[in-house]
């Protein structure tokens, strides 16, 4: 059984929003990557200390939908939970909400990559395992 | 027959880039915008006139997939495509080269939006058919 | 006597730091707009009740000073506080910390505008006035 | 006799906007940052280059003002000129006009760093020297 998603909540800036008086698309981006960074602290695992080892996470994929007009000053929450968790790469879900309701989803696929190779490499173990925990059925 | 790709040159900037000293994966969003921008201009539509006409375009889905490494003050260019014209929307397929080797890719799908309703409206039939030359097989 | 700088709490994220492996100049002014838009919403007036009232608060001028290297995940702390509240602008100071060590520090300089007429008007009392409470002598 | 300044086109994009529907303050300092760039390109200095002999160049000090309202689509023009060059140190300044008219204006300073001890150090004599040619009176 897994865990329930990570919620991380935060706000949508002025710096987040286009001419259009909404999100403009790439801001949200900026929540789900706070989200993440809070996720895998959370996990024990804070960034920092996974690059201390030599690794690096590169994004490979990521995605966003929008259903709802996010708007400055809105209060978010943003669900974060694993889609998948392979030998070397994970993806990532997300949800956003607001007052309860969904306003934007996106995935983020990392690879695990050796810093000195540049090379892809199996996931550390504990974090493969930490993860999995999160996973969606 | 499609014309080809339009096709606009950038540079990776420094504040694109993030602590793996490779390019940040939002930066090429905002070099896909600037290839959209110009493409509507060229196209005869740039996207000023489309919102004098009371229609806005957000998008409900963006991707990118990251298969190079992108480092500041790298010559890019971005190729902008259609992969899909509908009826309210339209698909943008965007492919960034670096010395003539593929290093990024993404879509983007916009819907025709009046201002007035916020609801969805037919493309203006000028824009779909100019949009329409530039399908890919 | 004026009252203690408002403190607001963030994290450095991966998306403000730039090659170099430290934060992008640019990155810290996210940080002093969302302590900027926190410390009106304690002080009563959230920005989005002071634009219904049809006025908006466009900058005129910002400026930066970096003396400690942020990085990626760093916790820091920004206090704001007032330099100067005028007839129809102010000036808000900004200090962010690391461990308790000035890092950065910033000013901003906001017009009141009336949105009708894009002319300066004056600020409304009651704003003028909870202002004035945190400016440092 | 100074060199007149280095002119660098660009044009404001929806992502520089904010729900003002003009330029968000901190976008003008991507375009400032591309001007620079260019301008060191132009000067014999690419960045990329002044980076591999082992030094860096964080900005101390940023400021800018605002006195147009510039807004999605509008092409400028942003002048590049030196301030001052010191011994370890050179202030840029900017001036973004857009139709012939000053929209906006900045300065940086930065500093001349050593890599390997992460302090100032004399700036590069070659481009010191480039640089003077660009000092404004």
């Amino acid at each position: 059984m897994s865990a329930p998603p990570f919620i991380w909540p935060s706000r949508i800036r002025f710096v987040d929003t286009d001419a259009s008086t909404r999100i403009h698309y790439t801001a949200l981006f900026r929540h789900f990557e706070a989200a993440e960074e809070e996720f895998f602290r959370q996990l024990g695992f804070p960034y920092t200390e996974l690059e201390r080892a030599e690794r690096s996470y590169p994004r490979v994929h990521v995605e966003a939908d929008y259903s709802g007009a996010l708007k400055a000053d809105d209060a978010i929450e943003t669900h974060v939970a694993l889609e998948r968790v392979g030998r070397s790469s994970f993806t990532l879900r997300f949800r956003t909400y607001k007052d309860g309701v969904e306003a934007g989803k996106g995935k983020i696929t990392a690879v695990c990559m050796s810093v000195a190779t540049q090379k892809a490499e199996p996931l550390p173990v504990a974090l493969a395992e930490a993860l999995r925990r999160y996973l969606v059925e």
